[in-house]
């Protein structure tokens, strides 16, 4: 078991960053495009993984552009075979595989409403790319494991590029995130995948920009290690499920600088209250007590730190999935392209 | 630990629902002042249980109305302190209590972004109600029960009522509801429970109109029993999750008559082949073989059917709770009116 294909993945990150800030050309001609067209509202259509950069994208959309935004539910297309009227939306479907037939099929449905059509996908030519009018090649280049990592942090990098580009800012924020995705795979998570040994369900949090970066981690925690993850915004977490945390179901929380961190603090402060046993993972500046720690690099723009915050939550799930005995590279009952109609 | 409130608010939906079919006349008011503004796009912002109402009216107002339709982060209007564009949109903010303040503070945020505010609460006043410039009171009565079970119902049917008059459709298929609901207030439960007697994780799952079902049933188990409840639509549960699904893990399936049913029956099967032990909930009509059944009555309308759907499973939670000695009228570390910032 010794997860090759995942940790050789997770590894190559900076590099796949690197060549997508150097060949992000046309995401800025993508971005020119939407501009011209300008949308009134965005909908995104997302399942899995890619379902935790479309929320991004969400977030970044709502924020840097003030324009409202939703996440599609392509049942409506599919199952109730609904045709909404989309004139004045733009549709962006996230896939890495660009292959799921219900994102195909709600694409081309939503653009025969007269939504402008997006795909962001990890392949140049793929039926979701073929359906939509405007594609997006991430580049992250091919992924092998059934665990998706450098294909999820590749489309968080594209999905913020082409917000900068829509928005017309520059880029000068990311100019120091492939240095600090190489330190966040330097991270220890040695201690907590051992504290976690015999973890059977575990909590994950946060809020705001880094809220999609918990869903992620869990959803990695379920694939490789089978265990029950469930993530919550912090305050969602507040709404009922903080019932269930107990001293033995351990609380991860990203907590990032700026404004999402702050908001998180009364969640961290009920969690203490209720006795949780908390998992940091935040800069090393993050002055608040807690029995165990993943340490970021300090400084980095709110935005792009999911990209970063994601790295060493994808390598603890490696490493806890390895000391269990099992093959994060080959989750039982999963296929890399998922058939879902 | 007699469950005296949560087991008695349970037992008046019939009335509640009842009470709202015959006073739903301001609901039809708000439906003709939302079709004469004619939005373009609808936001919906609620926190737990409230929650899974939204997303019950974003399928009915998708699939009836053909409008695009999201749910809110609320976090953008408070966190990042932002003022999105909202002209044409139709911003409905669900909440039984009506107090929440960052519900409150981003529908005051919403209304000066150029939406047409609405509240949907079960409170004549409230913070709410005071910021919305237009209100729908779900007419449930006093709730006193930390876990929310009539008011659930109640904000459906209200949702569904107002869907009906602004699409300028009649309300028969209600006809039939309040019977519905009394015979799912009967429907045996106490078989599924003793066999969940020492269950501490499961899963719940559904698609379309009665994903909601899966996602509220899951939160009710996690407040009342602190089990670890995951909820999952049933295309996304086959991204992923289903690599934790063994036979240790119970499936809750709620499959509705109708296409949301019929495009469960690929989950069910793989579910099956992953040895699954379901539980079925569904009306007597279907046929499909599982280990455990809650039945619910047969001929109902798929877009009504949440609201008898739930009923059964908050008896079930109830029950469970109670079994494990549980007071589910007082879960630990919740109160009734949450605080979140």
């Amino acid at each position: 078991m010794t997860a090759t294909l995942m940790r050789a993945e997770i590894g190559e990150q900076p590099a796949a960053l690197a060549r997508l800030l150097t060949g992000r050309a046309p995401v800025d001609d993508v971005a020119a495009r939407i501009r011209a067209a300008a949308p009134r509202f965005v909908l995104l259509a997302a399942r899995g993984t890619s379902d935790h950069a479309a929320l991004y994208a969400k977030y970044l959309i709502e924020t840097t552009l003030g324009l409202p935004c939703g996440l599609a539910s392509t049942s409506v297309y599919t199952a109730y075979d609904r045709q909404p009227d989309l004139h004045g939306v733009l549709w962006i479907a996230v896939s890495q595989s660009g292959g799921s037939p219900d994102l195909v099929e709600s694409t081309e449905r939503a653009r025969a409403g007269g939504a402008l059509t997006l795909s962001v996908t990890n392949t140049g030519d793929s039926p979701l790319g073929r359906a939509s009018e405007l594609r997006i090649d991430i580049l992250a280049g091919p992924e092998r494991s059934v665990a998706a990592t450098k294909t999820y942090t590749s489309s968080l990098l594209a999905l913020w590029l082409l917000v900068r580009a829509w928005a017309e800012l520059d880029i000068q924020p990311a100019d120091r995130l492939v240095e600090d995705v190489e330190a966040a795979l330097q991270a220890d998570v040695d201690d907590v995948a051992s504290r976690y040994r015999f973890v059977d369900k575990l909590v994950t949090t946060s809020r705001g920009y880094a809220y999609p970066t918990a869903r992620e981690a869990a959803l990695k925690l379920m694939e490789t290690c089978y265990l029950s993850a469930h993530a919550y915004s912090g305050a969602d977490l507040l709404h009922g499920p903080l019932a269930m945390v107990d001293q033995d179901r351990p609380v991860i929380a990203v907590v990032p600088e700026g404004p999402g961190g702050r908001a998180l603090e009364p969640v961290l402060a009920a969690l203490e209250e209720r006795g949780a046993d908390i998992c940091l993972v935040a800069p090393g500046t993050n002055a608040h007590a807690a029995p165990a720690r993943i340490v970021l690099p300090t400084g980095m723009d709110e935005q792009l730190a999911p990209i970063v915050q994601i790295v060493p939550l994808q390598r603890l799930a490696c490493a806890m999935a390895v000391s269990r005995g099992f093959n994060p590279d080959q989750p039982r009952g999963l296929k890399k392209v998922t058939q879902t109609f």
